[in-house]
């Protein structure tokens, strides 16, 4: 496929992305915002080739969903809206053409569908690998947004859906499973996440959550984030952990390790938050309660009321 | 050198940047700000190494603020203030100890220099090369940012310094030439360009400029972007556009063609702006006037009252 040549390729995105009123999108030195009576939100991440996907084995359109879901479910981790993303990307020479434009239809699928422009970016040239970094800006009301550091003693920790969905989907590819019904739903779960925006916006509308965060390298991982910040500790109920159907009958059809993906896998890009227990009775969206914190010091895993050694490592990158 | 691993790396990054008083930075899903009265503005670069830096040409410092200064210099090119940078990094394994962290002493000398804070980013492995985006986030008194489309009829044409050393510096790198002091102050500029942050700002406190940007690719393809967007044309002294004794000596030493450097190379980030004549009289920096903006189209080169064929492709990433 003959590329549009980098300005071309400009011009595709440009189509892609209307920009709202008051804005300024692709064009300039920077693009322009109307001033912000809220508190401003940040976030980015970089998405590189061989690291975050394989070429062969995601679709451009996938790689681009999920770049820009990554990021939205930040903004959605701190109750906040979405303002407009940023996507800066650089593209080997066989990516150029037709990889770049796919890649660039699946960001604006997601885009769209959340409602979230695009409002610039940076285009080059990769000698090798496709690199791709997003950023992201969001607000919230003044004093509003919901960090890490929060958590109380007391407080039930809650997540807003099933966990290791993504883990057995990516655990699919990996094996080279059958697709039936099953994995197809894990598989798109873990190439086309949702991230929470609509149900972190009501969490910290509820004005009970103290901690929240997205659960992106594991729920091991991440308690263990809002636990330091906020000096507490955690026991967690192993069999509370909610995992969908199809995880459970593909578990068991395939002899994997569910509870372990469910605890350990990552990029659920579902809500993790501590809040009292009355809550789960007060939003308009299911919550599911899985333990509760304390004031000690890390996390404390039970199973049917008794304790159990349960070490799982996060993902870190080096 | 033993890597601190990509926790310790974060802590060693929150060392090297204070976070202002009613900001949140590294550690949650995202930096929070305050809300803004002023219009926003947003612009983002990503460095790959292999085509924007070599290894083992550059400094990993050199890098570092170069990342940093060419994001600061989309500030000013709308005469902006910047209020804070974001940076992604990837890092391949031969890259995360003593690479990394001279990067981020290079970046964070220019950041304490124009006083920006680093508020956030990312941090990830990479299979092989370097990948370094930075955002930034600057503002303006609303409906007060000079963009690149508002170049009037009979406006002068200015730059803010002498063009053509970064380009002369790099050349000095790739030829391998002898550093003698004039070489040795191109290189500088190369490596270690200086947004100019003061002078933009001054620029749009004036009120004069109609038409503003830095010169990134070079003026004959940065110029053609005010002259598309503004809808106007121009005439170019060519005798007039500034070159600075060091380059001139390098040139007449080494056979360069500086014309052809000062018009057609890159990466100087001096700004480029149109506004009337008598500006030039009312700034406390002295500036450049090389031509004329026009109701033609394209831009007309002289030389001494005469009309010249001059084509300088600007840079295209693909």
């Amino acid at each position: 496929m003959k590329t549009r040549g980098e300005f071309g390729f400009i011009d595709f995105i440009k189509e892609h992305f209307p920009v709202p009123d008051n804005f300024e999108g692709i064009g300039d030195d920077c693009a322009i915002l109307p001033p912000q009576q809220e508190e401003m939100l940040f976030s980015t991440d970089l998405l590189m080739e061989g690291v975050h996907f394989l070429r062969n084995e995601s679709s451009p359109e996938d790689v681009g969903w999920k770049a820009a879901a990554v990021n939205l479910s930040d903004i959605a981790a701190m109750g906040g809206e979405a303002i407009a993303t940023f996507l800066s990307i650089a593209l080997p020479k066989d990516a150029q053409g037709e990889w770049a434009e796919r890649f660039i239809e699946g960001y604006a699928q997601i885009s769209k569908l959340y409602g979230v422009p695009l409002l610039g970016g940076d285009t080059t040239s990769s000698l090798r690998d496709i690199a791709a970094n997003v950023g992201v800006m969001g607000k919230c009301p003044k004093g509003t947004s919901i960090k890490r550091s929060g958590a109380a003693e007391g407080d039930t920790i809650f997540v807003t859906g099933p966990l290791g969905d993504s883990a057995g989907g990516l655990q699919a590819i990996l094996d080279g499973e059958e697709r039936d019904q099953d994995i197809k739903v894990l598989i798109q779960r873990h190439k086309r996440p949702s991230p929470r925006m609509k149900e972190g916006k009501q969490l910290r509308e509820s004005g009970m959550v103290n901690s929240m965060m997205d659960i992106s390298d594991g729920i091991a991982s991440d308690l263990e984030h809002i636990l330091e910040l906020s000096g507490k500790g955690a026991t967690v109920e192993l069999e509370r952990i909610p995992v969908s159907d199809e995880l459970r009958r593909a578990g068991e059809k395939y002899g994997w390790n569910v509870p372990a993906m469910a605890v350990g896998g990552g990029e659920d890009f579902e809500l993790l938050f501590t809040a009292p227990a009355e809550i789960a009775e007060k939003l308009g969206f299911k919550v599911y309660p899985i333990g509760k914190i304390t004031g000690g010091k890390g996390i404390t895993w039970t199973k049917e009321g008794k304790e159990v050694e349960w070490e799982i490592k996060g993902f870190k990158h080096f």
